[in-house]
Protein backbone atom coordinates (compact mmCIF):
# COMPACT_ATOMS: atom_id res chain seq x y z
CA UNK A 1 0.00 0.00 0.00
CA UNK A 2 1.27 3.44 -1.01
CA UNK A 3 1.67 5.93 1.67
CA UNK A 4 -0.87 8.56 2.18
CA UNK A 5 -1.53 11.98 3.50
CA UNK A 6 -3.38 13.59 5.57
CA UNK A 7 -4.55 16.84 7.08
CA UNK A 8 -5.96 17.97 10.22
CA UNK A 9 -6.98 21.41 11.42
CA UNK A 10 -7.16 22.76 14.41
CA UNK A 11 -4.08 20.98 15.56
CA UNK A 12 -2.27 23.35 17.81
CA UNK A 13 -3.94 21.72 20.59
CA UNK A 14 -6.96 19.91 22.03
CA UNK A 15 -8.66 16.73 20.05
CA UNK A 16 -6.59 18.14 16.57
CA UNK A 17 -3.20 17.69 18.45
CA UNK A 18 -4.27 13.93 19.97
CA UNK A 19 -5.28 13.53 16.43
CA UNK A 20 -1.60 14.35 15.35
CA UNK A 21 0.05 12.42 17.34
CA UNK A 22 -2.23 9.60 17.30
CA UNK A 23 -1.43 9.38 13.46
CA UNK A 24 1.92 9.70 13.48
CA UNK A 25 1.82 6.44 15.17
CA UNK A 26 0.63 4.88 11.60
CA UNK A 27 3.92 3.85 9.50
CA UNK A 28 1.01 3.80 7.01
CA UNK A 29 0.63 7.81 6.61
CA UNK A 30 3.66 9.28 4.52
CA UNK A 31 2.61 12.82 4.82
CA UNK A 32 0.17 14.73 7.59
CA UNK A 33 -0.19 18.32 7.54
CA UNK A 34 -1.37 20.20 10.85
CA UNK A 35 -2.88 23.01 10.81
CA UNK A 36 -2.77 26.70 13.33
CA UNK A 37 -4.33 29.87 13.30
CA UNK A 38 -1.25 31.39 15.01
CA UNK A 39 2.41 28.46 13.83
CA UNK A 40 4.23 31.25 15.77
CA UNK A 41 2.71 30.38 19.37
CA UNK A 42 1.83 26.61 18.27
CA UNK A 43 4.24 25.48 20.90
CA UNK A 44 3.30 22.03 21.38
CA UNK A 45 2.95 21.02 17.77
CA UNK A 46 6.50 22.29 17.49
CA UNK A 47 7.61 19.99 19.75
CA UNK A 48 6.18 16.96 17.94
CA UNK A 49 9.46 15.80 16.26
CA UNK A 50 8.68 13.67 12.66
CA UNK A 51 9.89 14.62 9.56
CA UNK A 52 6.27 13.65 7.99
CA UNK A 53 4.84 15.99 9.74
CA UNK A 54 4.16 19.81 8.16
CA UNK A 55 3.35 23.01 10.15
CA UNK A 56 0.69 24.96 7.86
CA UNK A 57 -1.19 28.74 8.95
CA UNK A 58 -4.57 28.12 8.43
CA UNK A 59 -7.76 30.28 9.53
CA UNK A 60 -10.69 28.87 7.96
CA UNK A 61 -12.55 31.79 8.83
CA UNK A 62 -10.57 33.75 6.34
CA UNK A 63 -10.65 32.78 2.55
CA UNK A 64 -7.46 34.62 1.62
CA UNK A 65 -6.07 32.45 4.46
CA UNK A 66 -7.75 29.38 2.61
CA UNK A 67 -6.34 30.52 -0.70
CA UNK A 68 -2.53 30.84 0.64
CA UNK A 69 -2.90 27.41 2.21
CA UNK A 70 -4.05 25.66 -0.48
CA UNK A 71 -1.09 26.85 -2.32
CA UNK A 72 1.28 25.68 0.19
CA UNK A 73 -0.60 22.14 0.39
CA UNK A 74 -0.72 21.80 -3.23
CA UNK A 75 3.01 22.15 -3.36
CA UNK A 76 3.57 19.29 0.00
CA UNK A 77 1.35 16.61 -1.02
CA UNK A 78 2.23 17.29 -4.72
CA UNK A 79 1.15 14.93 -7.40
CA UNK A 80 -0.56 12.56 -4.97
CA UNK A 81 -3.25 14.74 -3.89
CA UNK A 82 -4.53 14.75 -0.58
CA UNK A 83 -6.19 11.86 1.12
CA UNK A 84 -7.85 12.56 4.33
CA UNK A 85 -8.92 15.89 5.43
CA UNK A 86 -10.26 15.73 9.28
CA UNK A 87 -12.17 19.00 9.76
CA UNK A 88 -11.22 19.28 13.41
CA UNK A 89 -10.92 23.10 14.15
CA UNK A 90 -14.12 24.83 15.96
CA UNK A 91 -15.56 27.15 18.86
CA UNK A 92 -18.12 26.46 21.13
CA UNK A 93 -19.55 30.05 21.74
CA UNK A 94 -22.29 29.75 24.85
CA UNK A 95 -25.59 30.88 23.66
CA UNK A 96 -29.13 30.18 25.42
CA UNK A 97 -32.78 30.63 24.08
CA UNK A 98 -33.75 32.70 27.00
CA UNK A 99 -30.24 35.16 26.67
CA UNK A 100 -30.78 38.42 24.72
CA UNK A 101 -30.32 37.15 20.76
CA UNK A 102 -27.40 38.04 19.33
CA UNK A 103 -26.89 37.88 15.67
CA UNK A 104 -23.35 38.06 15.88
CA UNK A 105 -22.93 35.32 18.30
CA UNK A 106 -25.12 32.88 16.25
CA UNK A 107 -23.32 34.22 13.09
CA UNK A 108 -19.70 33.39 14.69
CA UNK A 109 -20.79 29.96 16.17
CA UNK A 110 -22.18 29.23 12.76
CA UNK A 111 -19.36 30.56 10.52
CA UNK A 112 -16.64 28.57 12.00
CA UNK A 113 -17.99 25.16 12.88
CA UNK A 114 -20.39 24.66 9.46
CA UNK A 115 -20.10 27.32 7.01
CA UNK A 116 -16.26 27.37 6.89
CA UNK A 117 -15.54 23.42 6.67
CA UNK A 118 -17.95 23.74 3.50
CA UNK A 119 -15.91 26.49 1.73
CA UNK A 120 -12.26 24.46 2.83
CA UNK A 121 -13.43 21.24 1.94
CA UNK A 122 -15.23 22.63 -1.44
CA UNK A 123 -11.42 24.28 -1.69
CA UNK A 124 -9.23 21.23 -1.45
CA UNK A 125 -12.03 18.99 -3.45
CA UNK A 126 -9.37 19.11 -6.91
CA UNK A 127 -6.65 17.90 -4.11
CA UNK A 128 -8.90 14.77 -2.45
CA UNK A 129 -10.53 14.02 -6.16
CA UNK A 130 -6.59 13.57 -7.04
CA UNK A 131 -5.75 11.11 -4.36
CA UNK A 132 -8.73 9.15 -5.22
CA UNK A 133 -8.58 8.98 -8.76
CA UNK A 134 -4.89 7.25 -8.48
CA UNK A 135 -6.59 4.02 -6.22
CA UNK A 136 -8.56 1.21 -8.08
CA UNK A 137 -12.42 2.31 -8.35
CA UNK A 138 -13.89 -0.40 -6.12
CA UNK A 139 -11.53 0.48 -3.08
CA UNK A 140 -13.74 2.85 -0.80
CA UNK A 141 -11.54 3.80 2.80
CA UNK A 142 -9.13 6.24 4.24
CA UNK A 143 -6.27 5.27 1.83
CA UNK A 144 -7.93 6.15 -0.70
CA UNK A 145 -9.74 9.42 0.17
CA UNK A 146 -12.25 11.08 2.56
CA UNK A 147 -13.53 13.72 4.61
CA UNK A 148 -13.69 13.51 8.41
CA UNK A 149 -15.75 15.69 10.45
CA UNK A 150 -15.65 16.31 13.72
CA UNK A 151 -18.62 17.07 14.95
CA UNK A 152 -20.11 16.25 18.04
CA UNK A 153 -23.23 14.45 19.86
CA UNK A 154 -24.91 17.79 20.78
CA UNK A 155 -24.99 18.21 16.47
CA UNK A 156 -27.88 14.86 16.97
CA UNK A 157 -31.87 16.24 16.49
CA UNK A 158 -33.43 13.45 17.30
CA UNK A 159 -31.15 12.62 20.62
CA UNK A 160 -31.49 16.11 21.76
CA UNK A 161 -33.37 15.67 24.83
CA UNK A 162 -31.69 18.96 27.65
CA UNK A 163 -32.48 21.72 25.02
CA UNK A 164 -29.76 24.92 25.83
CA UNK A 165 -30.90 26.27 29.18
CA UNK A 166 -28.78 24.27 31.54
CA UNK A 167 -25.50 24.33 29.35
CA UNK A 168 -25.49 27.36 26.27
CA UNK A 169 -25.96 24.89 23.93
CA UNK A 170 -28.32 26.22 21.51
CA UNK A 171 -25.60 28.13 18.50
CA UNK A 172 -23.69 24.72 18.69
CA UNK A 173 -26.41 22.82 18.48
CA UNK A 174 -27.37 24.51 15.46
CA UNK A 175 -24.22 24.41 13.64
CA UNK A 176 -23.13 20.48 14.01
CA UNK A 177 -26.50 19.65 13.00
CA UNK A 178 -25.95 21.56 9.83
CA UNK A 179 -22.47 20.12 9.81
CA UNK A 180 -24.40 16.66 9.61
CA UNK A 181 -26.15 17.78 6.58
CA UNK A 182 -23.06 19.05 5.15
CA UNK A 183 -21.14 15.95 5.68
CA UNK A 184 -24.91 14.04 4.97
CA UNK A 185 -25.42 15.83 1.02
CA UNK A 186 -21.24 16.21 0.54
CA UNK A 187 -20.88 12.32 1.00
CA UNK A 188 -23.63 11.53 -1.61
CA UNK A 189 -22.17 13.88 -4.20
CA UNK A 190 -18.39 12.94 -3.88
CA UNK A 191 -19.39 9.06 -3.78
CA UNK A 192 -18.80 8.20 -7.62
CA UNK A 193 -14.98 9.91 -7.00
CA UNK A 194 -14.45 7.39 -4.51
CA UNK A 195 -14.54 10.12 -1.71
CA UNK A 196 -15.72 8.68 2.19
CA UNK A 197 -17.41 11.21 4.22
CA UNK A 198 -18.41 10.78 7.50
CA UNK A 199 -19.57 13.15 10.60
CA UNK A 200 -18.44 11.88 14.47
CA UNK A 201 -18.09 12.47 18.11
CA UNK A 202 -15.19 12.48 19.44
CA UNK A 203 -16.86 12.03 22.90
CA UNK A 204 -16.51 14.90 26.00
CA UNK A 205 -12.94 15.28 26.35
CA UNK A 206 -10.83 17.27 28.47
CA UNK A 207 -9.35 20.11 25.66
CA UNK A 208 -10.33 24.41 26.50
CA UNK A 209 -13.80 23.29 24.71
CA UNK A 210 -14.30 20.34 26.74
CA UNK A 211 -13.23 21.10 30.40
CA UNK A 212 -11.30 19.53 33.02
CA UNK A 213 -13.87 18.10 34.15
CA UNK A 214 -14.76 15.70 31.05
CA UNK A 215 -14.65 12.34 30.73
CA UNK A 216 -11.79 11.13 28.46
CA UNK A 217 -8.34 12.22 27.69
CA UNK A 218 -7.48 13.59 24.14
CA UNK A 219 -5.32 10.25 23.55
CA UNK A 220 -7.90 8.21 24.80
CA UNK A 221 -10.55 9.95 22.01
CA UNK A 222 -8.29 10.21 19.45
CA UNK A 223 -7.29 6.77 19.52
CA UNK A 224 -10.74 5.68 19.43
CA UNK A 225 -11.62 7.95 16.61
CA UNK A 226 -8.13 6.70 14.81
CA UNK A 227 -8.96 2.78 14.58
CA UNK A 228 -12.02 3.71 13.44
CA UNK A 229 -11.25 5.61 10.58
CA UNK A 230 -9.34 3.02 9.38
CA UNK A 231 -12.87 0.66 9.54
CA UNK A 232 -14.92 2.79 7.62
CA UNK A 233 -15.97 2.09 4.33
CA UNK A 234 -18.71 2.67 1.32
CA UNK A 235 -21.44 2.04 4.49
CA UNK A 236 -20.25 4.94 6.22
CA UNK A 237 -20.20 7.79 4.04
CA UNK A 238 -22.79 10.46 4.99
CA UNK A 239 -23.36 9.10 8.37
CA UNK A 240 -22.63 9.84 11.71
CA UNK A 241 -21.05 7.79 14.74
CA UNK A 242 -19.41 8.13 18.04
CA UNK A 243 -16.03 7.17 18.38
CA UNK A 244 -16.32 4.07 18.18
CA UNK A 245 -18.04 3.67 14.81
CA UNK A 246 -21.39 3.06 16.97
CA UNK A 247 -24.18 4.98 14.29
CA UNK A 248 -25.61 8.15 16.02
CA UNK A 249 -29.18 9.52 15.25
CA UNK A 250 -29.29 12.40 12.85
CA UNK B 1 -62.18 30.83 23.49
CA UNK B 2 -61.15 34.15 23.86
CA UNK B 3 -59.44 35.13 20.38
CA UNK B 4 -55.62 34.52 19.62
CA UNK B 5 -53.23 36.79 17.39
CA UNK B 6 -51.06 35.35 14.88
CA UNK B 7 -47.98 36.94 13.24
CA UNK B 8 -46.48 35.39 9.15
CA UNK B 9 -42.72 36.75 8.44
CA UNK B 10 -42.77 36.95 4.33
CA UNK B 11 -46.33 37.25 3.89
CA UNK B 12 -46.42 39.39 0.32
CA UNK B 13 -46.40 36.40 -1.44
CA UNK B 14 -45.99 32.24 -1.65
CA UNK B 15 -47.18 30.02 1.34
CA UNK B 16 -47.09 33.23 3.71
CA UNK B 17 -50.21 35.32 1.72
CA UNK B 18 -51.54 31.54 1.62
CA UNK B 19 -51.21 30.76 4.89
CA UNK B 20 -53.07 34.61 5.74
CA UNK B 21 -56.02 34.04 3.60
CA UNK B 22 -56.36 30.43 5.20
CA UNK B 23 -56.09 31.80 9.13
CA UNK B 24 -58.47 34.22 8.22
CA UNK B 25 -61.28 31.93 7.75
CA UNK B 26 -61.00 30.88 11.06
CA UNK B 27 -63.09 32.89 13.25
CA UNK B 28 -61.78 32.48 16.53
CA UNK B 29 -58.59 34.69 15.48
CA UNK B 30 -58.67 38.01 16.85
CA UNK B 31 -55.33 39.63 15.27
CA UNK B 32 -53.17 38.39 12.26
CA UNK B 33 -50.02 40.31 11.21
CA UNK B 34 -48.66 39.97 7.98
CA UNK B 35 -45.38 41.32 7.21
CA UNK B 36 -43.05 42.43 4.35
CA UNK B 37 -40.02 43.58 3.63
CA UNK B 38 -41.02 46.19 1.39
CA UNK B 39 -44.85 47.27 2.55
CA UNK B 40 -45.56 49.76 -0.14
CA UNK B 41 -45.58 46.79 -2.98
CA UNK B 42 -47.26 44.37 -0.92
CA UNK B 43 -50.16 44.51 -3.74
CA UNK B 44 -51.91 41.23 -2.36
CA UNK B 45 -51.74 41.63 0.72
CA UNK B 46 -52.88 45.04 0.39
CA UNK B 47 -55.71 43.31 -1.50
CA UNK B 48 -57.05 41.47 1.58
CA UNK B 49 -59.60 43.29 3.07
CA UNK B 50 -59.90 42.20 7.09
CA UNK B 51 -60.06 44.45 9.76
CA UNK B 52 -57.96 41.78 11.50
CA UNK B 53 -55.08 42.73 9.23
CA UNK B 54 -52.40 44.53 10.11
CA UNK B 55 -49.36 44.65 8.20
CA UNK B 56 -45.96 45.75 9.33
CA UNK B 57 -42.71 45.99 8.05
CA UNK B 58 -40.02 43.68 8.92
CA UNK B 59 -36.48 42.38 7.27
CA UNK B 60 -35.15 39.44 9.45
CA UNK B 61 -31.79 40.14 8.53
CA UNK B 62 -31.64 43.56 9.89
CA UNK B 63 -31.99 43.94 13.71
CA UNK B 64 -33.35 47.56 13.33
CA UNK B 65 -35.99 46.56 11.41
CA UNK B 66 -36.47 43.69 14.13
CA UNK B 67 -36.81 46.08 16.62
CA UNK B 68 -39.04 49.00 15.24
CA UNK B 69 -41.12 46.26 14.24
CA UNK B 70 -41.00 44.75 17.69
CA UNK B 71 -42.56 48.08 19.46
CA UNK B 72 -45.31 47.95 16.85
CA UNK B 73 -46.06 44.70 17.10
CA UNK B 74 -46.24 45.33 21.03
CA UNK B 75 -48.73 47.95 20.26
CA UNK B 76 -50.94 45.88 18.22
CA UNK B 77 -51.07 43.05 20.81
CA UNK B 78 -51.08 44.72 23.89
CA UNK B 79 -51.65 43.27 27.17
CA UNK B 80 -52.74 40.14 25.74
CA UNK B 81 -49.60 38.94 24.29
CA UNK B 82 -49.03 37.16 20.50
CA UNK B 83 -50.19 33.46 20.73
CA UNK B 84 -48.42 32.76 17.27
CA UNK B 85 -45.55 33.27 15.59
CA UNK B 86 -45.26 31.73 11.95
CA UNK B 87 -42.05 31.97 10.85
CA UNK B 88 -42.27 31.79 7.19
CA UNK B 89 -39.88 33.92 5.57
CA UNK B 90 -37.06 32.10 3.39
CA UNK B 91 -35.04 32.02 1.03
CA UNK B 92 -33.45 29.23 -2.11
CA UNK B 93 -29.71 30.01 -2.62
CA UNK B 94 -28.43 28.05 -5.39
CA UNK B 95 -25.33 26.29 -4.32
CA UNK B 96 -23.59 22.37 -5.12
CA UNK B 97 -20.93 20.50 -3.64
CA UNK B 98 -19.00 21.28 -6.52
CA UNK B 99 -19.20 24.80 -7.32
CA UNK B 100 -16.58 27.53 -6.35
CA UNK B 101 -16.81 27.90 -2.47
CA UNK B 102 -19.02 30.91 -1.62
CA UNK B 103 -19.21 32.49 1.68
CA UNK B 104 -21.29 35.12 1.37
CA UNK B 105 -23.63 32.74 -0.60
CA UNK B 106 -23.56 30.12 2.34
CA UNK B 107 -24.01 33.16 5.09
CA UNK B 108 -26.79 34.43 3.19
CA UNK B 109 -28.84 31.39 2.70
CA UNK B 110 -28.10 30.12 6.61
CA UNK B 111 -28.76 33.78 8.31
CA UNK B 112 -31.79 34.23 6.74
CA UNK B 113 -33.30 30.94 7.00
CA UNK B 114 -31.88 29.77 10.29
CA UNK B 115 -29.88 32.65 12.11
CA UNK B 116 -32.40 35.43 11.77
CA UNK B 117 -35.07 32.67 12.87
CA UNK B 118 -33.38 32.35 15.93
CA UNK B 119 -33.22 35.88 16.29
CA UNK B 120 -36.91 36.94 15.48
CA UNK B 121 -38.19 34.16 18.03
CA UNK B 122 -35.93 34.95 21.11
CA UNK B 123 -36.93 38.60 20.72
CA UNK B 124 -40.39 38.34 20.38
CA UNK B 125 -40.36 35.24 23.43
CA UNK B 126 -41.52 38.22 25.99
CA UNK B 127 -44.85 38.01 24.05
CA UNK B 128 -45.21 34.67 23.58
CA UNK B 129 -44.87 34.24 27.11
CA UNK B 130 -47.27 36.68 28.14
CA UNK B 131 -49.62 35.28 25.84
CA UNK B 132 -49.49 32.03 27.39
CA UNK B 133 -49.59 32.73 30.99
CA UNK B 134 -53.07 34.22 30.35
CA UNK B 135 -54.28 30.66 29.62
CA UNK B 136 -54.40 27.32 31.87
CA UNK B 137 -51.20 25.67 32.67
CA UNK B 138 -52.80 22.20 31.40
CA UNK B 139 -53.28 23.36 27.77
CA UNK B 140 -50.98 22.96 25.11
CA UNK B 141 -51.99 24.62 21.59
CA UNK B 142 -51.85 27.24 19.05
CA UNK B 143 -54.65 29.60 21.33
CA UNK B 144 -52.15 29.50 24.15
CA UNK B 145 -48.75 29.91 22.28
CA UNK B 146 -46.51 28.47 19.75
CA UNK B 147 -43.70 29.16 17.71
CA UNK B 148 -44.21 27.45 13.76
CA UNK B 149 -41.40 27.02 11.71
CA UNK B 150 -41.77 26.52 8.01
CA UNK B 151 -38.94 24.21 7.46
CA UNK B 152 -38.83 21.75 4.30
CA UNK B 153 -38.65 18.19 4.00
CA UNK B 154 -35.11 19.05 2.56
CA UNK B 155 -33.98 19.53 6.04
CA UNK B 156 -34.31 16.11 7.04
CA UNK B 157 -30.95 14.66 7.23
CA UNK B 158 -32.05 10.77 7.73
CA UNK B 159 -34.23 10.89 4.32
CA UNK B 160 -31.36 12.76 1.97
CA UNK B 161 -31.02 10.21 -0.22
CA UNK B 162 -30.12 12.85 -3.54
CA UNK B 163 -27.36 15.47 -2.44
CA UNK B 164 -27.18 18.29 -4.04
CA UNK B 165 -25.86 18.28 -7.74
CA UNK B 166 -28.33 17.53 -9.71
CA UNK B 167 -30.81 20.69 -7.67
CA UNK B 168 -28.45 22.99 -5.92
CA UNK B 169 -29.53 22.61 -2.41
CA UNK B 170 -26.59 21.87 0.00
CA UNK B 171 -26.76 25.24 1.15
CA UNK B 172 -30.84 25.07 1.86
CA UNK B 173 -30.40 21.72 3.13
CA UNK B 174 -27.73 23.64 5.95
CA UNK B 175 -30.30 25.98 6.79
CA UNK B 176 -33.28 24.00 7.35
CA UNK B 177 -31.50 21.25 9.39
CA UNK B 178 -30.04 24.21 11.24
CA UNK B 179 -33.46 25.62 11.46
CA UNK B 180 -35.11 22.04 12.92
CA UNK B 181 -32.45 21.69 15.47
CA UNK B 182 -33.08 25.11 16.42
CA UNK B 183 -36.86 24.18 16.95
CA UNK B 184 -35.73 21.05 18.90
CA UNK B 185 -33.89 22.93 21.02
CA UNK B 186 -36.06 25.86 21.85
CA UNK B 187 -38.98 23.85 22.10
CA UNK B 188 -37.27 22.10 25.13
CA UNK B 189 -36.16 25.41 26.71
CA UNK B 190 -39.85 27.09 26.61
CA UNK B 191 -41.68 23.69 27.13
CA UNK B 192 -42.41 24.86 30.97
CA UNK B 193 -43.51 28.57 29.99
CA UNK B 194 -46.49 26.45 27.86
CA UNK B 195 -45.00 27.31 24.14
CA UNK B 196 -45.30 24.47 21.57
CA UNK B 197 -43.06 24.35 18.73
CA UNK B 198 -42.97 22.60 15.93
CA UNK B 199 -40.89 22.43 12.57
CA UNK B 200 -43.23 22.05 9.03
CA UNK B 201 -42.68 21.11 5.30
CA UNK B 202 -45.35 22.29 3.81
CA UNK B 203 -45.23 20.52 0.61
CA UNK B 204 -43.95 21.26 -2.63
CA UNK B 205 -45.71 24.47 -3.67
CA UNK B 206 -46.48 27.05 -7.03
CA UNK B 207 -44.36 29.59 -5.74
CA UNK B 208 -41.73 31.95 -6.44
CA UNK B 209 -39.60 29.84 -4.96
CA UNK B 210 -41.02 26.21 -5.78
CA UNK B 211 -41.72 27.03 -9.47
CA UNK B 212 -44.60 26.78 -11.82
CA UNK B 213 -44.18 22.72 -11.82
CA UNK B 214 -45.01 22.23 -8.10
CA UNK B 215 -47.29 19.85 -7.05
CA UNK B 216 -49.34 22.18 -4.79
CA UNK B 217 -51.30 25.33 -5.21
CA UNK B 218 -50.49 27.75 -2.32
CA UNK B 219 -54.23 27.18 -1.17
CA UNK B 220 -53.53 23.92 -0.80
CA UNK B 221 -50.83 23.97 1.19
CA UNK B 222 -52.01 26.37 3.44
CA UNK B 223 -54.90 24.51 4.31
CA UNK B 224 -53.11 21.59 5.31
CA UNK B 225 -50.98 23.48 7.35
CA UNK B 226 -53.57 25.57 9.33
CA UNK B 227 -55.36 22.53 9.61
CA UNK B 228 -52.41 20.26 11.43
CA UNK B 229 -51.47 23.18 13.14
CA UNK B 230 -55.00 23.16 15.04
CA UNK B 231 -54.31 19.60 15.80
CA UNK B 232 -51.31 20.29 17.77
CA UNK B 233 -50.46 19.47 21.30
CA UNK B 234 -47.68 18.47 24.05
CA UNK B 235 -46.94 15.66 22.49
CA UNK B 236 -45.88 17.78 18.70
CA UNK B 237 -43.70 20.04 20.59
CA UNK B 238 -39.91 20.03 19.26
CA UNK B 239 -40.72 17.68 16.45
CA UNK B 240 -40.97 17.86 12.70
CA UNK B 241 -43.73 17.19 10.39
CA UNK B 242 -45.40 17.36 6.88
CA UNK B 243 -48.14 19.19 6.27
CA UNK B 244 -50.65 16.53 7.38
CA UNK B 245 -48.70 16.39 10.62
CA UNK B 246 -46.93 12.92 9.63
CA UNK B 247 -44.02 13.06 11.38
CA UNK B 248 -40.96 13.17 9.51
CA UNK B 249 -37.13 12.58 10.60
CA UNK B 250 -34.48 14.60 11.13
N1 LIG C 1 -13.90 18.69 23.80
C1 LIG C 1 -15.05 18.07 23.67
O1 LIG C 1 -15.57 17.52 24.66
C2 LIG C 1 -15.73 17.99 22.33
C3 LIG C 1 -16.93 17.24 22.27
C4 LIG C 1 -17.58 17.13 21.03
C5 LIG C 1 -17.03 17.73 19.91
N2 LIG C 1 -15.87 18.46 20.00
C6 LIG C 1 -15.36 19.06 18.76
O2 LIG C 1 -14.00 18.68 18.57
C7 LIG C 1 -13.30 19.69 17.83
C8 LIG C 1 -12.03 20.09 18.57
O3 LIG C 1 -12.43 20.61 19.84
P1 LIG C 1 -11.45 20.73 21.09
O4 LIG C 1 -12.19 20.24 22.26
O5 LIG C 1 -10.12 20.19 20.74
O6 LIG C 1 -11.42 22.33 21.18
P2 LIG C 1 -10.26 23.35 21.60
O7 LIG C 1 -9.32 22.70 22.56
O8 LIG C 1 -10.95 24.60 21.96
O9 LIG C 1 -9.45 23.54 20.21
C9 LIG C 1 -10.12 24.11 19.11
C10 LIG C 1 -9.15 24.15 17.95
O10 LIG C 1 -9.86 24.73 16.83
C11 LIG C 1 -9.09 25.82 16.37
N3 LIG C 1 -9.90 26.89 15.76
C12 LIG C 1 -10.93 27.59 16.29
N4 LIG C 1 -11.38 28.53 15.42
C13 LIG C 1 -10.60 28.41 14.31
C14 LIG C 1 -10.52 29.09 13.06
N5 LIG C 1 -11.37 30.10 12.75
N6 LIG C 1 -9.59 28.69 12.15
C15 LIG C 1 -8.75 27.68 12.43
N7 LIG C 1 -8.74 27.01 13.60
C16 LIG C 1 -9.65 27.37 14.52
C17 LIG C 1 -8.36 26.34 17.60
O11 LIG C 1 -7.28 27.19 17.20
P3 LIG C 1 -6.77 28.40 18.18
O12 LIG C 1 -5.83 27.74 19.17
O13 LIG C 1 -6.11 29.33 17.24
O14 LIG C 1 -7.98 28.98 18.86
C18 LIG C 1 -7.92 25.04 18.21
O15 LIG C 1 -6.82 24.51 17.55
C19 LIG C 1 -14.29 20.84 17.66
O16 LIG C 1 -14.86 20.79 16.38
C20 LIG C 1 -15.33 20.56 18.74
O17 LIG C 1 -16.58 21.13 18.42
C21 LIG C 1 -15.23 18.60 21.19
N1 LIG D 1 -42.29 26.58 -2.26
C1 LIG D 1 -41.92 25.38 -1.86
O1 LIG D 1 -42.06 24.39 -2.58
C2 LIG D 1 -41.35 25.20 -0.48
C3 LIG D 1 -41.03 23.90 -0.08
C4 LIG D 1 -40.52 23.69 1.20
C5 LIG D 1 -40.34 24.77 2.05
N2 LIG D 1 -40.63 26.05 1.63
C6 LIG D 1 -40.43 27.14 2.60
O2 LIG D 1 -41.61 27.90 2.70
C7 LIG D 1 -41.30 29.26 3.06
C8 LIG D 1 -41.99 30.21 2.10
O3 LIG D 1 -41.49 29.91 0.79
P1 LIG D 1 -42.23 30.36 -0.57
O4 LIG D 1 -42.21 29.19 -1.47
O5 LIG D 1 -43.50 31.04 -0.25
O6 LIG D 1 -41.12 31.40 -1.09
P2 LIG D 1 -41.28 32.78 -1.90
O7 LIG D 1 -42.48 32.75 -2.74
O8 LIG D 1 -39.94 33.00 -2.51
O9 LIG D 1 -41.52 33.85 -0.72
C9 LIG D 1 -40.53 34.05 0.25
C10 LIG D 1 -41.03 35.07 1.23
O10 LIG D 1 -40.00 35.26 2.23
C11 LIG D 1 -39.71 36.64 2.27
N3 LIG D 1 -38.32 36.92 2.67
C12 LIG D 1 -37.17 36.51 2.10
N4 LIG D 1 -36.12 37.04 2.73
C13 LIG D 1 -36.61 37.82 3.74
C14 LIG D 1 -36.03 38.64 4.73
N5 LIG D 1 -34.69 38.79 4.83
N6 LIG D 1 -36.84 39.28 5.59
C15 LIG D 1 -38.19 39.16 5.49
N7 LIG D 1 -38.79 38.42 4.56
C16 LIG D 1 -38.01 37.75 3.69
C17 LIG D 1 -39.98 37.16 0.88
O11 LIG D 1 -40.10 38.58 0.91
P3 LIG D 1 -39.73 39.47 -0.42
O12 LIG D 1 -40.95 39.42 -1.30
O13 LIG D 1 -39.41 40.80 0.16
O14 LIG D 1 -38.54 38.79 -1.07
C18 LIG D 1 -41.29 36.44 0.59
O15 LIG D 1 -42.36 37.07 1.26
C19 LIG D 1 -39.79 29.36 3.02
O16 LIG D 1 -39.27 29.26 4.33
C20 LIG D 1 -39.38 28.14 2.19
O17 LIG D 1 -38.07 27.71 2.50
C21 LIG D 1 -41.13 26.28 0.39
Amino acid sequence: MSPYSVLVTGANRGIGLGLVRELLKDSGIGVIVATARDIENAQKLKEVQDPRLHLLQLDVNCDKSIKTFYEKLSGVVGENGLNVLINNAGVLVNYTSEQEPSRKDLLKQIETNTISVVVLTQKLLPLLDRAASQKPPSEFSINRAAVLNISSGLGSIGNNTIGSTEKGFLAYRISKAGLNQFGKTFGIDVKNKGILVSSFCPGWVQTDMGGEQAQLTTEQSAEALVSSFHRLNAEHTGLYFDRNLKPLEF
